[in-house]
């Protein structure tokens, strides 16, 4: 899979920022890769980019028409057809994170065939894996894991990638979420594969490298969410690695879309994902802790920190944030 | 899926037993659902039922040609295919467990279109499932989980299904392998669901039921084999089990298919299990200890029970032989 960026973000009628949280994610982590927005009829939401038609972003070099928005259900919807068709016809490439497959529309089958364009469903491989093996691979491991899903596991991912590379680390960004793929252009949505292959995907998603080399892996699941364990530990297995760090929510209580179940202690989470990363990885160990403080202030944050560090003795920091010091010379001692 | 019985069943050209394990499982527990068998030039393995071509099944009443060979791959092969065709022309409908599908032989796909009959595929789900939601469903659960694959697990299901029903109990086998679904005619293979949906499909498959109901539940893999341990754990938080029974070989000291692990302890095995079981469903408990004596003497396996009943203060049982009381009782006290 080469996704051709730069991309066109279609917002089509996104009605507010969380049905447009993709968007968000690769202008935020990409921005050199966002040339455009093209909003449709009732658009509520403003990624700050320039409003562009298809052919108005050919013309100045974009190479794709990303799908940016995520309706409940995860369909292409009817009357975004017109405009992806439109797409297509301009010399756009289509790069989707919905559940249905973009050639399982006609019209869109039609179009990318007569324009010879690509239809990348990001959510689909076909790609064929093998079971694990767990054998032990060259090069380093760091993984984030979670006390809940969607909680800031791809965002301390990317950061930590970009913090390593920023000080001349030699560092990979792995993703294993559409909106994480979208961002680098490459990966698995670990999710959307047949079971028995989970942990065989994730060890081909970061294979043999330089002894330096660090693959910063982004968690999914959570081993504490009733309906989403399964894919964390097949992805833990898998990972094989050496670091992990733990993704939490200090103002979380319960499973997000699982109330009934509650969110761990740090101290739990850290046992429980290091027991069972142990089963590959023996040497495996948490490296610090990233905390979502978005909606604290700056004395709620500081509280939130030092809270994290007695509990876990571990530097803890915001992916958005920092500070990043504490956790890269964890690191360093790997 | 209804599966038409009783079966032919399709040894085929099968080297060996190992090779029509299958077969052997669906004739061993459903002895009233196997009618005959129907051997290609160069069989090497023996059920022990008639001869029959597919037609002089029909005749005596066959709903089903069974293929019961798994060659390596898991794929149908090409010198099959005028058997297979033949089968359907005669009026039978076709189960398979390969990994390709019966209706991607075109020849397969027009006979069973031209002869009106079905093609079961028991690794792949035409359903829809849908992601867990961890709510407490009403009956009782027990599930079979293992210190690694393929020593007992399905064989354990269908023994405690069998001596519960046999005294009176409301019980039902609840399949998860594909050897399973053949013996009970229902069923999910659920290592070849989307890994999203592994619990989801775990809550799908034992719904709710009586309070005195028990559906007895089909373990896959095992939490310390380092490529299946994320299908066990979605299984096994899906399945929300009252009951669970570990099933070990007391001769095997490796992970079969990957000899760098270790064989677990029973009492590690149960405890790991346990408090992962118990995200689910806080009243999780262990009820025996199933162990695969196959290959022991009677001094032996009286040994190997012994041992396991000092370590887990459980019963000890072979799900071939029984004893099945001790078992019992305990699950009369949930």
């Amino acid at each position: 899979m080469t996704i051709k960026l730069p991309y066109l973000i279609f917002l089509a009628d996104a009605a507010d920022d969380v049905h447009a949280k993709t968007s968000f994610g690769v202008r935020d982590w990409r921005p050199d890769a966002c040339l455009g927005q093209w909003k449709l009829a009732g658009c509520g939401t403003e990624l700050g980019l320039t409003n562009m038609t298809a052919a108005h972003a050919v013309a100045q070099g974009a190479g794709s028409l990303l799908i940016g928005v995520a309706p409940v259900g995860g369909q292409i919807q009817e009357h975004w057809i017109p405009a992806l068709v439109e797409a297509l016809d301009a010399g756009l490439d289509i790069v989707s994170g919905m559940h249905s497959k973009l050639e399982d529309v006609p019209e869109i089958a039609e179009a990318a065939k007569r324009n010879g364009r690509t239809l990348h469903n990001v959510r689909h491989s076909d790609r064929k894996y093998s079971a694990a093996n767990g054998d032990k691979r060259t090069g380093k491991r760091l993984l984030t894991v979670g006390t809940d899903c969607a909680l800031g596991k791809k965002y301390t991912a990317l950061a930590l990638t970009r913090a390593l590379t920023e000080r001349g680390d030699k560092a990979t960004f792995r993703a294993t979420g559409q909106t994480g793929i979208m961002i680098s252009g490459d990966g698995i949505a670990i999710d959307a594969i047949v079971s028995d292959f989970i942990a065989g995907a994730a060890e081909w998603l970061s294979p043999d490298n330089d002894a330096d080399h660090w693959d910063v892996i982004e968690g999914q699941g959570s081993l504490y969410h009733p309906a989403f364990a399964g894919v964390s530990l097949g992805l833990l297995h898998g990972s094989q690695p050496d670091a992990l760090i733990l993704c939490h929510d200090p103002l979380r209580t319960k499973i997000d879309s699982s109330p009934a179940y509650p969110i761990p202690s740090l101290s739990d989470a850290m046992a429980l994902n290091l027991s069972l990363a142990k089963l590959t990885n023996p040497a495996a160990r948490f490296v610090g802790v990233a905390l979502n403080t978005s909606k604290l202030d700056d004395a709620g944050r500081a509280a939130a920190f030092a809270k994290a560090e007695a509990e876990t003795k571990l530097p803890a920091f915001d992916p958005l944030l920092g500070p990043f010091d504490g956790v890269l010379e964890q690191l360093d001692a790997i």
